[in-house]
């Protein structure tokens, strides 16, 4: 049994690639001249918003929820979330047949809302402050036996999002950069656990909103920074950095660079239309981070894992 | 040299993807879990608005421009088009170091126009009507000597859309059908000769707007039936079918389905949601027709050509 609570190995990453294999899709790397063009050199996105639901978050919470021992399983699994991570779980939980429950406030999208319900979880709904969140999903614990599940701080989701660089590299050999976004930092760190392993030399970059930049603020200092603003667009990287996260980045993520939100909406549009793919803000961040820095990737083959495609159609930034 | 005016064969298909591969993409085949349960059968996606320029015309025109003789080619090529089919042109026409000529109506969308001139065409503009489009492509035609490549009454180009069905069936060899919009009619000739080669009792139908039923009636009557309205939202497939990709059809086609308008944009904002692509509305026609036409299609494969994905980002149909 994996302990979650420690840094996962690189063979830890092999095995929960092989836990969600048949469950994940093996999403495809895409290219465009037009992008190539804008940043002045080679660019490959690994699409993880074609993944289910729509966001890389599935393989960690596939991995989480097909290797809790059936003594747990059995009781369900429980998160608070009103973003991809919820709808991962759910799909996961589904799978297995087994029960999960979503603590989301109430004033959550419907869209959102919706989405979760879909894959048959419970929902049980609060006030929108993280204490609220945390008293509820206590209380929903404590009645069910479930098995919390958190978004990032987990070895076992951390090693299901690593299995996304881990493909990529297979796809892509030759990548001299991957390029991701960071918001808690399970993506990051399972990416960096995974390329550094597969490929020493490669540099491992995050990217992450001005707005929001506790991760960038943390790698600088050596310590823990707590998210103070959040202000931005990017709503998948408002989240502070997580603990266990934070331990594998500092050792192992080259660096982090921050961008404006202007830069990541105009990133965002220009990948939608080029591209012809929907990719939510928080994708747009790496994205812009190269554009902006485009003497630093030159004659570099640039990897960006594309992190999910979950927007409201009917609230689009332009 | 081919003749552009006689049915291509399934062996100059094949030559056409030998032609066109070292500069289109070999585009993914996706599928959605959601797709599929709306569907109420497997659908599998052949993605070409991540071909280059958007769209699947990129094939066509690539083949027919590279397979042109010297003593033409260096006279460059031209078309009249404010469509797909100008930019494809512009930029095969680009990749060979030719001229491409575009004649265009003084009223295209700016974002089209600036696509055409993005890929480095001389533009011409006329009024809007087709005569005036027809009589200023001529004029253009002889004072340059270009070639003209007619976006789909031509072998070249009707063979370089077959290679889309040649690499699905690649891809994905189990398909019971496969779907394609019917505009001009370049994609769907195209298709039926490449499925029906490779795999006889493979069933090809397309899916058109009621709006723009012509193709619809030509089948029906066995004639080819000019079309008097196009009021539908799929721009792409307003176009009037073409004589020769017509004679091909009658023979190779197994039926053409009609959709309402209504049923295309719910179809579309489906396929954006869902699998988070950008899909143009004539691409939701097939899909359309498909959740349409549910028990028609139940436990059969079902394959779908994605032809495109330029649309405006600030004019959504929702």
């Amino acid at each position: 049994m994996i302990d979650s609570h420690s840094i996962p190995s690189y063979s830890e990453i092999i095995s929960a690639h092989e836990v969600i294999k048949p469950y994940a899709h093996f999403t495809p790397v895409l290219t465009s001249q037009k992008v190539n063009e804008r940043a002045g050199t080679q660019v490959f996105f690994k699409c993880e918003n074609f993944q289910k639901v729509g966001a890389f978050k599935f393989r960690g919470a596939c991995n989480a929820v097909l290797t809790l021992p059936d003594s747990d399983s059995s009781k369900g699994v429980a998160t608070h979330s009103s973003g991809n991570h919820a709808q991962a779980l759910a799909l996961a939980a589904k799978i297995c047949g087994i029960k999960a429950y979503v603590v989301m406030p109430e004033n959550a999208p419907k869209v959102k809302i919706e989405a979760v319900r879909d894959y048959g979880a419970e929902i049980t709904f609060c006030e929108s402050s993280l204490e609220a969140r945390e008293s509820t999903l206590a209380e929903v614990v404590e009645k069910s036996g479930a098995t919390i599940i958190h978004p990032y701080n987990d070895a076992r989701i951390i090693s299901g999002q690593g299995t996304a660089a881990l493909e990529f590299l297979e796809q892509q050999p030759d990548l001299d950069v991957i390029l991701v976004p960071v918001g808690g930092g399970g993506l990051l760190s399972g990416t960096a656990i995974s390329a550094k392993s597969l490929k020493p030399d490669i540099e491992v970059i995050a990217a992450e909103p001005e707005e929001a930049d506790d991760a960038y603020q943390s790698f600088r200092q050596g310590k823990l920074i707590p998210a103070y603003s959040t202000n931005t667009i990017a709503d998948g990287l408002r989240t502070s950095l997580g603990e266990l996260p934070f331990k594998i980045i500092k050792n192992k993520v080259d660096d982090i660079v921050t961008v404006d939100e202007a830069s990541i909406v105009s990133a965002m549009r220009f990948i939608w239309e080029r591209m012809k793919m929907i990719i939510e803000p928080s994708c747009a961040v790496p994205v812009a981070a190269l554009f902006n820095n485009k003497e630093r990737f030159i004659n570099k083959k640039v990897g960006i894992i594309i992190t999910g495609g979950n927007v409201d159609l009917d609230n689009l930034p332009w």
